[in-house]
């Protein structure tokens, strides 16, 4: 028997909810800080060999620096040796992805004020991007498409992957095909901190990079943390969640698939339901005992369900938008009648999926928007994975004699005030001669 | 009689260059980072009381929390004091600035793919955004007006503007003239490591926001970087630089004023002369000798020019833009009399001025784009402040039942391929209803 817990009159009890979602962020950190904070220190100072030290010692693998990248014979097996179908819902999916993406590309842009003053912004992709991608259990070819392709869109030059090793050395073939259909330029065996140090410095073999992101576990995420600033990071991630609104007459059955789907992600996980009818609850309930035997990692549903899902009684759907604006959740669900009539009033959310018709994994794999997004409530201020993320812009201004003669009173007074004399100086001189 | 280091054959020497620069930048900041931290811990858990306490010993000023935010009558009594050409030439610089952030102004937007499939993202101003602005001798109003112009301008709702008292417990006049001509909200009177802290958690008597912006001392720049990821910041800033490219007919009268605007800020601030003429250097700096003299900072301007400014011989116009490109200057003159036909080689830098009648002081002050700008070669991925950094967005998908029905043999596919059949089960459930 399933026990998740139930929380009435949401809207007076918001802070139990924040209190539990919190309570998934462990508060030390600073430990795995420090062990990000040697590796980033040691890679930075020896390059190649502390790269294939930490490999040896945290992945098992025994490399030579000629090792590390990927072959064009490794990604042609891989291709060879993954399922036809798989490689042809990939492709559809990156056609997909790309065309989203696509609608966010900004232009450079300049204008003439008046005859003698042009002002504009430049907008220009980075050189280089790091894509990290996780190994092992979380090796997702979806995350390949989802980071790559927006660099891609972008127009940056050269996309590197980084990616750890299986024990024999190797890189799943699903996510060598994913790397290949996305468009990634080069791709690096190499995992944790040691790959965002490597690709924040440049070694010998594998280039420094302008950005670095993508998913990773604590010591990628807490090196990332560490050298921005020096690259751009995307954001750091934390444990993610999903926030599904539903009403009376939403189907039970859809509702608890979708929280289990969240769920079997991650035991830190959160599924949270909120909705204005009470009877729904028990239905979802008892669907969640009907569905969840079936799965294959019913452990970790059950874990993540039991200590970190929620359901939330609200008493209107005013009270449930609330809710869901002080949450922030990465993944909202409106399976609702009228989900286009409430989405304006969503201000915070990663992602909203509108309709009893589009479940979380269609976003997660297939319709465009990206699926690396903002978690544990940074959705008030942080983003999903962009082509923006991908870009950087340069401010300029032109200015004639004439037009700057007309504006130097103003300069001169506004330096002279801030007691900059040199800045006056420089206009006062183009003025005088 | 100055001496600024020369270099021949830039291209060759760009290791030197670059050395230079990163010799700014302190290698020890553990130990102003325990210092923010202690703060930002000591904020966290007793709120107003750590504010009023690092308030008195760090500015010297006994607050209670009454008395820490600025007053009605204290920004009228402000506004008389100051000049009114002063506040005439902030109110037409406002001008330019909001014309010219209006222009970064994004849209949500959404698409029909197909009947049935509706994508697309929702832009939204950040709800709260707070601003520092440094009190002391580096009060710039200039700064107020770049920070929350363009917060106003992405529709943010409550614009805090935080910055220390001086130990008379007031905030200067023209600080306070420039923040309600630019819109502020709210003025606290608290700096340093504290008014992140605050702005971060919230106090008592001071919101928490969703986005910390605005440059300031070590203190602040370290708390800004501890809080990121709690709240949204601006950039990590550093110190500053100018590069002027010129060439043989360039005015060396002008170049001296700008290498000496550049260097009165900071002694760590680097101005750097790049130039296909070798004579060119030699009237630089007969010029600097002459114009120094009357500079009331010039022992400023000294002290930075002997040890950061430099000037540099290239052979060509092309090799000069390659060594900008190396360098990512945050502010980028290009003196000469084609500066538009260079802009599209420009790939990294803050903010250009081109031609020889933009001198960076209508860029600091006036014209419009925004002078809060990456430095330290930076540039390299990051963007001048926007109204960019102000909003947020969600990524929103619907999908017909029919729509659904169609995507789900690709998205059951990914699903299962990547072991996630909670997943599968979630798109399978709603085909088979």
């Amino acid at each position: 028997m399933l026990k998740i817990k139930r929380i009435k009159d949401g809207r007076k009890n918001v802070d139990q909810v924040k209190e539990l979602l919190d309570s998934r962020s462990g508060d030390n950190l600073a430990k795995y800080r420090d062990v990000a904070a040697d590796v980033l220190k040691k890679v930075k100072a020896e390059g190649d060999q502390a790269v294939l030290d930490y490999t040896s010692r945290f992945d098992g693998v025994e490399f030579d620096a000629s090792e590390l990248e990927v072959t064009e014979a490794e990604i042609k097996a891989a291709l060879k040796e993954v399922d036809t179908d798989f490689i042809e819902a990939l492709k559809n999916a990156a056609v997909n992805i790309e065309e989203f993406h696509a609608e966010q590309k900004d232009k450079s842009w300049q204008k003439q004020k008046k005859p003698g003053i042009i002002t504009g912004q430049v907008c220009r992709p980075l050189k280089k991007a790091g894509v990290y991608v996780p190994g092992g259990r979380a090796a997702y070819p979806s995350s390949v498409l989802m980071t790559v392709i927006p660099a891609k869109v972008a127009g940056v030059e050269e996309i590197i992957m980084l990616t750890p090793p299986d024990k024999e050395g190797k890189v799943s073939p699903v996510i060598l095909a994913a790397a290949e259909i996305a468009g990634a330029d080069r791709i690096f065996k190499v995992g944790g901190a040691q790959a965002v140090a490597a690709a924040a410095y440049g070694t010998e073999t594998i280039p420094g990079v302008d950005i670095i992101v993508g998913p990773g576990n604590i010591y990628v995420s807490m090196a990332k943390e560490l050298v921005f600033g020096q690259v751009k990071i995307d954001m750091i991630a934390g444990p993610s969640e999903i926030m599904i609104m539903a009403e009376k007459d939403s189907n039970p059955a859809y509702i608890a698939a979708d929280l289990m789907s969240q769920a079997e992600h991650d035991p830190l996980a959160s599924s949270i339901l909120v909705t204005d009818a009470p009877e729904l609850i028990g239905e979802v309930e008892r669907e969640l005992e009907k569905q969840i035997e079936k799965m294959s990692k019913k452990d970790i549903i059950k874990e993540s369900l039991e200590n970190f899902g929620l359901m939330i009684e609200v008493e209107n759907q005013k009270a449930a938008m609330e809710m869901i604006n002080l949450v922030a959740p990465e993944h909202l669900e409106l399976a609702v009648k009228n989900p286009f009539e409430l989405l304006p009033a969503v201000e915070n959310a990663g992602s909203i999926f509108l309709g009893e018709y589009t479940p979380e994994p269609i976003g997660d794999y297939y319709a465009g928007p990206n699926h690396v997004l903002p978690t544990n409530s940074t959705a008030r201020f942080f983003s999903p994975l962009s082509v923006r993320d991908f870009v950087k812009y340069s401010g300029f201004i032109h200015y004639s004699k004439e037009a700057l003669k007309e504006a130097s009173g103003d300069v001169i007074c506004l330096a002279e005030g801030e007691g900059l004399d040199a800045h006056a100086n420089s206009v006062r001189i183009r003025k005088e001669n």
